[in-house]
């Protein structure tokens, strides 16, 4: 069901709608007036005939109209039969702003069970409990508490934190951000992020969506939803909880490699959602977001009257994602004419710490106009005679005649005040401090670049899901499955993996060697030793017959001198591998919240030193298995660092793909690790696994 | 020469001084006077009998009294004339705020040439040219042409960046943040870092140092004054230029190790420096001190009305190397009296999205006196019935009966403006970010407790230099010296490395494997051919006389048989190292700027790919030495990771301390590198050795 009758709600009823002073119940109201609502409003209670001017009703059932969208601000406990009043009336929607349910313990955790189970039962949609409201400035919907209403815009703010929203709700208005929806989602019980994102991808107001994340409830589901609508409405979040405890133990390498915060981030990357790491950048992009939603690309031209703080942005940009435009030879020429001769001669353009009002104004239209350039961005320090307010003028009134974004950074306090009040007030977005301004510039910029790159070459979904094919349940009596039996699992789903053969007998040993192909590796088969190498149980590169026999005998010999004979059942023969190609390893394990997770990285020794290793949610796209591989520092030298050939990533990407497809199908694997993989220019086979079931 | 007459001047001599409106010498004139300069003030111009009504002096040599400093504000070319001037009345100190020298090109090279010389040869000391001037608030002397002079307080701010300084300044003013000196280092001729720091090292009214570089000019001396002055006054560094070009190629692994940058890192943090990314985090770290210079240590407690930004502070606090109080038993006592049941039993103390004033208050006061709290930290959130103003008024009033440091984030905008006035006129810090506070508070903290320690444990210096020894000098006809030749060297030096010893027949080869002791190696030693393997030029594991002797035949006739007897020039016999330890790098190179640069890190055939390494300036102490062996990945493995056998850290340490002497001592050598040197739990031996000349 469509949230239309929340956002688009052409009537309103508030219960719980008072003129007592503070009541949330008045608030709503006044909100709702104040904002110019453009439907009917209802206020709700039997103790009044108006409220705040507006005719009352004794209960929502005496309303005759139709009505949209319920406000809830009574006490919970009253809750449960105002829904079934709702039910009656066929309310599509109810936002319930009211307190004291889950959060207050297992009574109220009752009582949200209770409403929930009447909303469903009615096919009622429920934004709440224990939440701020939501608006829609459009429309002058303030069906919310916050001290007033955002401006119509271009972006959408959602919120799990109700304060978080109300800060941001006044730093909008000072900036002059415009919302195209704001919706504080309190306690999550129903209406939660993917039927938002659902909504918001097909609004046509909504040209950027902006998200504060607690939890995810429903992972699979928003997997889809939040994959498919990042893809044509850039979508940003910020999430805390990087400091929480880790994940349970886990028995396998893969385990110990995922971070519950780590893996967060990776699912918004493998879904195309920027992750933003702190509250000013956050709120910093949506201004920019609402401000210039036309960003082009990431090329960027910085002016400034002052070389220090030019080159602190140069560093900051290029750490966000920026590139430093190369000015074309045309506006070099222009720049020449206009400019001191030390002008820098350079990008950043230093206009020199003498810059005035006409110089500034000059530079700036001639690098809006330069072809090269994406963006302007012009940094002004007070310096002895500079006229910061004019000069903001200036900038404001040649940004005006152009359409290229321009952001600018006047540096100080009581000096550039009333400039900030200017650029406040204009299309230019202002920042505090500039190596701030040019790094949020650069994490914007390269994100939107990455998904106009990914639109441009139709890349294949990064989730993708085929038909699962029949396959062979797996059925074991210990959790932990051995070498053997891991190593035949892997290689019955076609993975190319050194098999392990059973000889009880050193003639068989040497049987299998010569049907397996020379040289091979024996190793000591035994349940209860599990150090073969301490006990002599492991002989490398025996290259024939009595070779094998030879090491056979040895290792019996060496338990038996042991006094351990009775572990001895036999050994296990496999090829030796000596093409000594890259360490890698291919793991998996399920995750509580995300589902089966795969993860590519260095392998060998060393694993956990270095945590050289890329995650994804299964199946991963070959595209995002090509990233995944990519972003590590094996790469390198599976790319033929060191003198070696070069690995066929091709290839590589091509089986991270299937085995997470393996993997996401097996559901009742909960980890798999494949290493080390060897990785050659001729392809690649994993000398071990290990498989876990849940 | 001290700088006292630069800081403590009594006396000023403004030459250029003027009434022309705008113009240097009338704004410095004016900002001495408008500063109530507590000495006397003589303003330089024939043209004037009285400037803005002090007598005026057509030359310097008129003024009759001593004067301690002299400001030059004429145009460059009239310089020269005028210090000779200068020498002649015995001015101790001059500040040349005129532009025109060596930025300008040659000609003004030439100019500021010859003015140094005047000055060097009369024994004046200059700051500048092309700087803003300097500041001491405290005696009213604002030498500069600043818009404004700062507050009397108790940091140093010192900029290679005139428009930082006067960013700086405005923000300063509005956030009443005071300064025991301010200084504009121009093109820091002659005053430099080194001359300011060791005034400042002994002003009793300077408790921080803050410093924009953009670069050390001597940096064998900033070494020894700068890690001496950082023991006693914190000093925090803010420089660009993270992504200019690298340096110049190198030919060992520790020259692509190191990189110009990170380099500058390192040797800050040698030196005790803390060096910060943002200006934001530069400008509130300055304003953190000068306001609360007395903070003990890094326990924080956070006192919030909203959960959602509690936590992202938390993460930004950890971040930033804050730790979260462990409140008393007494403390959660009490807020368990005054907060509501709700209230979140944890720090960050949540008291709730209704918090009135007096819950506020009282949480405040009952946190500063917690006794495991090193500071508090408020959060607020403009909610529904949230009283901005007086909410502050009451923290600001609990923290003037504490003496413990308190730090506050008002969210919002329009909402909050007001409390943002009160915050800054109060000794509260007050911040925009909550997440931005938390983490600026983590980086001052834990940089202050470092220095408290290190203070504590009276910890060697850093830098310790010995007596250099006798040493041999070492001659070579080519700049990369060949193994065996870099070996014998560092061998002679007393380290342990595999030595290389030539045989030219199977005999001799067999002989000085008996000499060394079995097993040997036995490699190809060509001049021309560098890939022994390729050629079956390598030789392991040989255990008798017969194995070397058979192993040196095979080597001649796989070379005959590839025809290439004439490269043939016999055997190089070495130990076989047989132990498994962790192989790892010791390195070395010069650095143009900052001489012997020392490297430690993990070595082996990866060492490129995974940079798992740290940096020192030669010679490093053996607390710095420990502190760059545990700085790395590799340190988990030397601890017994994946079961090994601990290797003794504290021998390594003194391997790299004496590592580092030798480096610093050996003047001739440009690089040198020990790899991969092998670290056992019975200690270490180098395999290879490579030593370039400069």
């Amino acid at each position: 069901m469509t949230l239309k009758t929340l956002f688009e709600a052409k009537s309103v009823a508030i219960i719980g709608a008072s003129e007592k002073e503070g009541s949330v119940g008045r608030i709503v109201t006044a909100n709702m007036l104040k904002a110019k609502f453009q439907g009917k409003i209802y206020p709700i209670n039997p103790k009044y005939s108006h409220i705040l001017g507006v005719k009352a009703y004794p209960s929502i059932l005496e309303v005759s109209d139709r009505v949209d969208l319920v406000v809830i601000t009574t006490p919970a406990k009253t809750i449960p039969a105002i829904l079934l009043e709702c039910a009656k009336k066929k309310i599509p929607t109810v936002i319930i702003i009211s307190a004291g349910f889950k959060e207050v313990g297992e009574e109220g955790r009752l009582l949200e069970e209770k409403v929930l189970s009447i909303c469903k039962e009615h096919g009622m949609r429920v934004l709440g409990p224990n939440c701020l409201g939501c608006m829609n400035p459009r429309i002058g919907l303030n069906a919310s508490f916050a001290a007033g209403c955002g401006l119509e815009g271009k972006i959408a703010f959602l919120s799990q934190s109700g304060a978080l929203c109300t800060a941001f709700l006044d730093w909008s208005l000072e900036k002059k951000l415009g919302m195209s929806a704001f919706v504080s989602l309190g306690s999550m019980s129903d209406i939660e992020w993917s039927d938002l994102l659902e909504y918001l991808e097909k609004d046509p107001h909504t040209e950027g969506i902006f998200m504060y994340v607690e939890t995810i409830s429903q992972a699979e589901r928003f997997k889809e939803v939040a994959a498919r609508v990042a893809k044509t409405k850039p979508i940003f979040v910020i999430k805390g909880g990087k400091t929480e405890a880790s994940a349970k133990a886990a028995a396998s390498h893969t385990g110990s490699l995922t971070g519950n915060d780590d893996l967060f981030s990776y699912a918004m990357k493998q879904l195309g959602i920027c992750r933003i790491n702190t509250i000013e950048q956050f709120f910093n992009i949506a201004l920019f977001m609402a401000k210039e939603p036309n960003l082009k690309g990431r090329n960027l031209t910085i002016i400034t009257n002052a070389g220090g703080p030019g080159v602190l942005s140069v560093d900051a940009a290029v750490k966000g994602g920026a590139l430093l435009s190369k000015l074309s030879d045309q506006t070099f020429a222009n720049l020449n004419e206009i400019l001191p001769s030390c002008w820098s001669h350079d990008n950043p353009v230093d206009v020199l710490g003498d810059a005035n009002v006409e110089r500034y104004r000059k530079t700036v239209d001639l690098c809006l106009q330069d072809k090269n350039t994406d963006a302007v961005f012009v940094i002004l320090t007070p310096q002895d005679m500079t006229d910061c307010t004019e000069i903001a003028k200036a900038v404001v009134e040649s940004h005006n005649s152009h359409k290229k974004p321009l952001f600018v950074s006047w540096m100080g306090a009581q000096s550039v005040a009333i400039a900030k009040k200017i650029f406040n007030e204009s299309k230019a977005i202002f920042f505090e401090y500039p190596d701030e301004a040019a790094e949020t510039f650069g994490i914007l910029s390269s994100h939107l670049e990455k998904l106009k790159m990914q639109r441009e070459t139709q890349i294949e979904p990064s989730l993708m899901k085929e038909k699962k094919k029949n396959r062979f349940v797996h059925q074991s009596s210990t959790k932990i499955l051995s070498e053997t039996a891991s190593k035949e699992w892997v290689f019955s789903e076609g993975f190319s993996v050194v098999r392990n053969f059973i000889a009880k007998t050193k003639e068989e040993a040497a049987n299998l060697a010569e049907k397996i192909g020379f040289p091979v590796v024996i190793k000591l088969h035994s349940q209860t030793i599990t150090h073969k190498s301490d006990v002599g149980g492991v002989k490398l590169n025996l290259k024939d017959p009595a070779m094998v026999k030879k090491a056979f005998e040895e290792i019996y010999n060496s338990l038996k001198n042991l006094g351990k004979e009775e572990a001895f059942e036999g050994v296990a023969v496999q090829k030796m591998i000596l093409d000594k190609g890259v360490e890698v390893i291919l793991g998996s394990k399920v995750d509580p919240q995300w589902g089966a997770v795969v993860l590519f990285g260095a392998g060998g020794e060393f694993v956990e030193v270095y945590s050289d290793r890329s995650l994804g949610l299964a199946p991963v796209s070959k595209a995002y298995a090509l990233e995944m591989i990519k972003e590590t520092k094996i790469y390198s030298v599976l790319l033929g660092a060191r003198g070696r050939k070069p690995c066929d990533i091709e290839a590589l990407a091509d089986l991270l793909v299937k085995f997470s497809h393996f993997i996401f199908d097996a559901k009742e694997i909960d980890e798999c690790d494949l290493n080390p993989l060897i990785v050659t220019s001729d392809g690649s086979i994993a000398l071990d696994a290990r498989i876990v079931l849940k």
